[in-house]
């Protein structure tokens, strides 16, 4: 039989820390193909490149595996990769990541390495995002390394339900050693921004945008729980962005 | 009583001809603030300004309306408007658009119109995305007018349901006169990329993101099919990724 294809890309570029590591672990499992963005693109969401141009560069970052890099955003990558780079053959997995800070709770709709999953998602791949709780460009993600081989063998062995990929999060290494793993709802939260704003030596006003992470979850199953107590947090995570639930309401209320 | 405070954005930039008709609708209603991208930010998706900086600058784009366009992206529009802008008053209702070109169905993940009507709500933001399929930016937009009004007068009085926005799309004019509305789900259905590979003057290569939009659902409660059928489509739309339904398959599946 042959190796399983596993697809990996990110959204904090090829060169960080993260995709070097799960580029490792993954190539334990399978043959590997990397598709990453040649720059950060954190906080792309799942944006999409239609009115510029791309660039796709062979590369030599990861010794011996097959990899690419990418002028557009992880969504562009996973895109260029299944219709263009493999165009029929399909991977039996993709994994994303592991990203440098939380992609739990709200963060999930900002996050360039769920998008990726999600884009994978929706042409039947199996998809798992991974992401650690540590901004930091130099984290220490060695106390991951197993969860991480252990959630994709499985994903590989067992697949995962349709139209659904997992959001995995990680404890930063100080809160280490990760207790197990908890499958929950992303966590009620917002970000409230503080734009920071300056003047440049034109005279002329910008900003940069800053923010606090405001929790309204009193609840003890959602990822924000998981993580604050010790635990990995994986969320079943959508495309289909439809409230099921408010279709009948919003008729009601609205049009009738 | 004060008039209810309507913020417009949209995502094909201040100078479409959708957001100066969707200002003109909404400016009957209420007292309008518009922030809008000052040039086209279409497929931005959920994207924000993270590693690079903002301008927000004043216009007279629109006659007598307090109006700023904005270097970032949809949802950095919505996020100066409430935290920078407005601080502490709250919007009574966003409308985003009205979009030229459809966001039914998947591409409602791809859509910067929707994802500031996302952002919105996070906020609890009573929300609205319009758009028009047709993607001309000469698009004929006379025929939605009533429906626009229509629908923000309505979510206006009675609300919206929480966590909720509205993804509206209308039929192109040659489609008209519009039949009424159908509150449904985004149908099932994907793009199939195909990149148009070309050579710069300097020999490298690059690319242009293309595609077919392949529809797989059957239904008729969905809006492409709403859309088809000479329906406006109504999908009620969250910011919650979680498949709530899937948490349960997935711990038995991956994690027992």
């Amino acid at each position: 039989m042959s190796k399983p294809l596993i697809l990996v890309t990110n959204d904090d570029g090829i060169n960080s820390k993260g995709i070097k590591l799960l580029t490792e672990i993954v190539s334990e499992l399978g043959e590997v193909l990397v598709v990453a963005p040649d720059s950060p693109q954190s906080g792309m969401g799942h944006a999409i490149t239609v009115g510029n141009t791309l660039r796709l560069t062979k590369t030599k970052v990861f010794n011996g595996i097959n990899s690419y890099q990418c002028s557009g955003t992880p969504v562009d990558c996973v895109k260029l990769a299944k219709h263009y780079i493999l165009k029929e053959r399909k991977p039996d997995l993709l994994v994303s990541g592991i990203n440098h800070g939380a992609n739990t709770s709200i963060s999930v709709v900002y996050s360039g390495t769920m998008a990726a999953a999600l884009e994978a998602a929706i042409d039947d791949i199996p998809a798992i995002g991974f992401s650690l709780c540590d901004y930091s460009p130099n984290a220490e993600f060695m106390h991951v390394s197993e969860y991480v081989e252990s959630i994709s063998t499985r994903v590989l062995d067992k697949g995962i339900p349709q139209g659904v990929s997992l959001n995995v999060n990680f404890p930063a290494s100080k809160d280490a050693p990760i207790k197990g793993v908890k499958v929950c709802r992303q966590a009620r939260a917002k970000w409230k921004e503080a734009f920071d704003e300056r003047i440049d030596p034109y005279g002329e006003r910008y900003f940069w945008m800053a923010g606090d992470f405001i929790n309204q979850d009193g609840g003890e199953d959602n990822d924000v729980w998981a993580i604050s107590n010790g635990y990995a947090s994986v969320v079943p995570t959508q495309f289909d962005l439809t409230s099921h639930a408010a279709i009948q309401e919003v008729e009601d209320m609205l049009f009738s």
